[in-house]
């Protein structure tokens, strides 16, 4: 099933059994087996096996982070990669990877249990982020490559690479973090957790059964439309949107959609339902909610300074309501402390938590920097 | 049926078919017959008919603002009217009017339409702003009041206060607006229009068609829980929760409820659906994303600019999200411009759009200083 979400040109790495035992232990203790993790690469590795950088995507990507040879069709961070990009690929071996729980190629909800020749559904074990990291280590020993030249990520990736360095804090360098947090806030989880929740409130949902051609797309079209409200801010809105009407149809009925911004919401979410398993969506949201870098130490702080990397670059937005700025500050404070070298970037743009995705200026630069440097 | 929502010790005002004409014409051109308006009074009217102070509600409460002689339950602004209090009902004879619209005794969509003998339903005429305004001034005069000393509302009820500011303007001396804006900006209205979509994706909806007993309470409890987050801060909830666990059920399946914010929610919204018809919180909630104060002028500041209250209080708190303090200081600043007499006054309470309710401190303090002086 997850392969009919598979984008040309993605590799898929089958996981070695656990480093020698039997399956892929999971952090929260089950254990899965024949784990696939779909990748991709740009570059090429280094013959010192020195320049590699593993990045790690939000809850929605696929690993299509950049075009590429064998897919010619722009990826989600398409001006961050290529020759002579910020994540220059003339110099560096990128690797993306789509997290382990999503549909776009790894083995997910969405996927045939071998063992059952049955969708997994919730029968798919409880899945952490610290399981994301995991498949994301494995697929770099499996490309040859023990140590990253840096590991990086955006979103739910940023708390996959703060994993990643607290899991694994010999094999990388470097580490950059942007727009996460060390542990979701309240008002973040009550987002999430509504998200959740309208998509299990669709009858179509049915305990996680449901064919894949018939999903349950309204419940997955309103949690992303909340998702969507959560991405952005008030601000840019204001200046995209304000009062404009969306252009009247005829068979308009009342409580239709009436300004241009439910136009932008509804044309959006329309794009997306059919893009990713809810299941899947249900899954990595909660592991967001739950993942916590005090699990790693005791404290916050405690779990930030395990963290034994040179050089690292936490960034954050001002605008973001979802990964406030105060929580990017938590991890470079908490860094510091331990005595870490930590740049510490705020950027003023005006997109909220997606500004990654389109302030090309101000996020090209301060990557850039960090890899020139 | 709206009788069944009507708390005790309302009065209901049977309004004036339109001041000599037949029924009530609405703002939008319909007409409206047999309008009925729940309301409730502290306080006696002065000799001079000089100390009479006009309170509208925000969308979801009743004309039970505080306690009385005949409903001794406490109000949703217990602590603002009273003897002694901040609006002093030994001084004021204060009127607050449940909202045409609204469930609780006035005229709405989840009344019995006389002429047909069936409840309203979405046959009810469309509503605005400037009805519910017009309901208010009907009912001082059906009081014998015909200058209120001070007009004041919070959240949509700061809205209605403006409409009535500029639909009387010779009726009215003071004007007090709390978290409130000129028109929506298009945030707010997505977060609104995404509450509106999850009643009407409720298939007991029904188009508007149904039983009170057999309401969609489910799609009611979604929007209401997407409500409350807009209606609180993210920092308070982080204060007052954090990562606190839900005690845990032993029959809690994946996905239930897992953390003390969840079961917040859950509980208030839980409340908030026997209490409040679904297609009124549809037609309030549509009203304020339409109100825009550029109707009553060509521009905001236009229309701003015919109020010709002698003081006016501007209140808004900086951690609202829903009607953020920019739009508290476009309307002050707006009537400064055209020369009125304004006081704007920004609280740092951290409870978001919500603080009227429950930072007695700080608001006690500016509303008491305002009728003092």
């Amino acid at each position: 099933m997850s392969n009919e979400f598979l984008v040309d040109g993605t590799s898929i790495a089958k996981l070695p059994s656990d480093y020698g035992s039997t399956g892929f232990k999971m952090f929260k203790g089950s254990v899965l087996n024949n784990v696939e993790i779909a990748y991709e690469t740009w570059g090429e590795l280094s013959i010192n096996n020195d320049n590699a950088v593993l990045l790690f995507t939000g809850l929605s990507p696929s690993s299509h982070a950049a075009s590429s040879d064998l897919n010619k069709s722009k990826g989600w961070w398409e001006y961050m990669i290529g020759p002579g990009k910020p994540i220059d690929t003339d110099k560096y071996f990128v690797v993306c990877v789509n997290s382990l729980g999503s549909c776009f190629g790894s083995t997910s909800p969405a996927s045939i249990n071998k063992e059952t020749g049955s969708v997994y559904g919730l029968s798919f074990p409880e899945l952490s982020i610290e399981d994301i990291a995991k498949a994301g280590h494995s697929v770099l020993l499996t490309l040859g490559v023990d140590h990253a030249h840096t590991v990086i990520g955006p979103s739910m990736g940023g708390m996959t690479a703060l994993a990643y360095s607290l899991m694994y804090p010999n094999s990388l360098s470097n580490l950059i973090i942007i727009s996460a947090a060390a542990r979701a806030l309240p008002f973040t989880i009550s987002i999430r957790s509504l998200q959740r929740e309208l998509i299990r409130s669709d009858p179509i949902w049915n305990n996680g059964i449901y064919e894949k051609n018939s999903a349950p797309i309204n419940g997955m079209k309103l949690a992303r439309k909340l998702g969507l409200m959560s991405y952005r801010a008030a601000n840019e809105w204001r200046e995209r949107f304000n009062r404009a009407r969306s252009p009247k149809q005829n068979d308009r009925k009342m409580f239709d959609i009436e300004f241009e911004v439910e136009n932008y919401l509804d044309h959006n979410a329309e794009k997306f339902v059919s893009m990713f398993d809810p299941n899947c969506y249900l899954y990595l949201s909660r592991a967001m909610d739950l993942f916590d870098v005090a699990e790693h130490g005791g404290t916050v702080n405690a779990g930030l300074a395990k963290i034994h990397t040179k050089n690292n670059l936490i960034i954050g937005v001002d605008s973001d309501i979802l990964f406030p700025i105060d929580q990017q500050k938590e991890i470079a404070d908490g860094m510091t402390k331990a005595g870490k070298n930590v740049k510490f970037e705020v950027l003023n743009s005006i997109q909220g938590h997606d500004s990654f995705l389109v302030d090309v200026k101000n996020f090209s630069r301060v990557i850039g920097d960090f890899f020139k440097n």
